[in-house]
């Protein structure tokens, strides 16, 4: 399993974070200290953006095998607002158009000396395996992978939900729709649990329920009234049409009678509840505009947060790989 | 109607320019000043190009829907120069792949700390509905806007007559070709008479010439040796193809051969005239390669100051925005 | 001929180089200089990228007509590790939408101050006619030109002999593989021919060797074994199917069986012999993974290399065009 083994995998000798792969394994204090450190490079727009040199002679590689431009531009203001040197390879069409494998790209690119990778990919196990093959000082952040894991946007969840509401221990959070497709209820629900969360719930119809054993802990739900009945905390996912398989593919119009997040069902939850989505929205599907764009929302600031814990992230890792070059030419004399 | 619509837009509370979607309701004053800014920062080729630090720490986003190499290098490298961090977006193919509406794209990037969205669109509207929609403290640079609007376009043809020519008040200036798709004219003309030019004269066939009551002031004329006599500015206009209907297509060369601008029917004007083209060209069709290339073109030379005027363009809107926000920060104190 | 036209083309009235167009025409003092330079900039992945500010304040475009992530990559980060502004133009879905002419193009992005192009085509021609045009403060550095040039890589691979094998003079090298197709053979055989290699091979089946009189000075091998036969150099070529016309196109299994190069073919050479292949590979093919991944190889190295030649190219012409402006400033006082 990609998880289990990028959990591993993404720490040095020493347990060092030197990848993001996975938010599995990582423990209460360093997901605190990540989530810390974003919120010192949190700026609200109309504010500068925080800035620091944490980057400055570094190099990122942002190589997306799955179209996205919100994602990939969140990473490269990160990247610059630290001082890197940013490229961006678009794997779609430029990367195998002379057939090399993805391994060479990666050892191409290390040996102009990129530092990190950004990766973002359709299938699951890329940015574990590129992990597992870089040098010991080259680092890897997955960026989105398959309906795997997603770490970034989990961090970003819980720092908005950590801004609005405070404590996790005393909060009721609902996961609602199609989950069964979602990195992101895989990442979020895994960051809310592991920093305590009071009550986490997984609501979906059963087709698009997660795997029996995932996230345990949390309760499950099929209906949308009982599964948000006083939330806190309402979070709507993005219906995957994309990852859908032929006959999985869902009837829109219906699923957003049953499972569309609207004004008049977000009643069932707390009156000051907040509404998230991980974007991009299907308006009329999983969540209507009124509901989106309304006073529950904090849409537009889980976007913010993005740039603020992709920065944390990579200043974090960069930091870790720095302290492991200096021990190993320390061991080195 | 977009241009009415954006002059207003275009302004904040306190009138100070915080858009740039149409030179229309734009004064002498303000043409002028904006006109004197670019020409601080005009170098020519071989110089060192002019540099400062008024767009430090600031986020220029390029959003084309309408694919266009070199305004948005021009654009991009304006922004550079004056210390922006800027993303490129190719709305074409990355922007709808997952149907977000261009307003939750806009809402997101805006969210990420983005302060200038400079945009490009075949249909008309864009800018001026974007431009109604982004917080306060975000600006919003119409890069050319189906046939209806390209400011900096009309800055910099004006800035280049300044230059070549001096005083507009003189100046006979002809305006030839297919005026009808043409944003260039619309933008170049309201320029030019907002500073007073002397005789403003559009040149092209009837069914390509500008509709009934647009550039009130200008005469009109549907010959080309007579529309350019005594001309000391010759206009030519790119065959804009792409933007006519079916039925409307041109035969290239009949309209070469009535209307193309060559070395011979360029003896109406006078003698120091200088000739005009925005680009890119069709050669052959609305001008003769001896004519672009020959002694009274200045074609690069629009290019060149094309630079510049986005520069004072991008330092003008930012240096506004900044001012409203000290302001704002005052009145909250 | 381009090559022949380039190597008087690249240089100025002084002498001077001002383009990298081909390797034809450099003297051995020329490359060892661009060597010794290159190899100032060298840093191996773990260590921080050298960097200078000799590029401050200058433009470089990437102009590709031809895809190459690897090679644009290179290029964009030497020229960012100089301090320049980079602008990325892929000139294959971009450039000619609107019908504008290759030295339109050029000329347009001159006019914006572009002080470097970096180009690479399909076509042969395409650097030298654009070398021809530009203004006399211009550069052009040839990427990669159809089968006929790729000077860079030339520099690259004797750069990465010299680190490895030291003097030259006493070293055999064969160039093995398609060499019919391949700019890199003749780019890399006149460098080694220059500065005096001991003895040089060119080794293919007698479709895909060179034309009779390139390379003058090498000796010409149509067996495998024979042409490596105590070699101290082995460089493969990567199979050009891509520039193969249809009756000429390979059996890439059947090409594999008599000119792949294995661990146990790879005997025939010296015992302590480096592999090299230009990339990207045709795992296989012209390679098996054991020789291109084994203690033979130095591939990775010729990419780190490739990022230091690309500085020590662009600052120098850089240096050499600006010591010819001064000249021309102190003439014209």
């Amino acid at each position: 399993m990609t998880t289990d083994t990028g959990a591993e995998l993404q720490r040095d000798h020493a347990g060092r974070l030197r990848h993001l792969l996975t938010l599995e394994g990582l423990s209460r204090d360093e997901l605190t200290h990540l989530l810390d450190l974003a919120q010192f490079y949190v700026r609200v727009p109309g504010e500068v953006p925080a800035r620091d040199q944490g980057l400055w002679g570094r190099t990122v590689a942002n190589l997306f095998f799955e179209p996205s431009t919100r994602t990939r531009v969140s990473f490269e203001l990160a990247a610059k607002r630290l001082g890197a040197d940013v490229v961006n390879l678009d794997m779609q069409s430029s990367s195998r158009v002379k057939g090399e494998t993805v391994l060479d790209t990666i050892y191409t690119l290390q040996a102009m000396l990129v530092d990190v990778f950004v990766m973002r990919d359709a299938e699951p196990g890329l940015p574990a395996y590129v992990a597992a093959h870089v040098a010991p000082h080259v680092s890897v952040v997955n960026a989105g992978e398959a309906h795997v894991s997603h770490p970034t946007q989990g961090l970003l969840d819980v720092l908005t939900i950590r801004q609005r509401k405070g404590d996790l221990g005393n909060l009721s959070v609902a996961i609602v729709g199609d989950l069964s497709h979602s990195r992101v209820a895989r990442s979020t629900g895994r960051a809310l649990l592991t920093l305590g969360v009071g009550d986490l719930r997984l609501v979906s119809p059963p087709s698009l329920m997660l795997e029996p054993h995932a996230l345990a802990g949390a309760s499950r739900h099929h209906s949308l009234a009982e599964g948000i009945k006083g939330a806190d905390v309402v979070m709507t996912l993005r219906i995957q049409h994309e990852r859908m398989s032929a006959e999985d593919k869902l009837d829109a119009a219906a699923f957003y009678r049953e499972w569309g997040l609207s004004a008049e069902n977000l009643k069932h939850a707390r009156p000051d509840a907040i509404v998230m989505h991980p974007g991009p929205m299907n308006r009329g599907v999983e969540i209507t505009s009124d509901v989106a764009d309304g006073p529950h929302s904090v849409i537009r600031q889980q976007v913010t947060n993005g740039v603020a814990v992709r920065m944390a992230v990579l200043s974090t890792i960069v930091r870790n790989v720095q302290e492991r070059n200096v021990e190993a030419g320390r061991r080195a004399v």
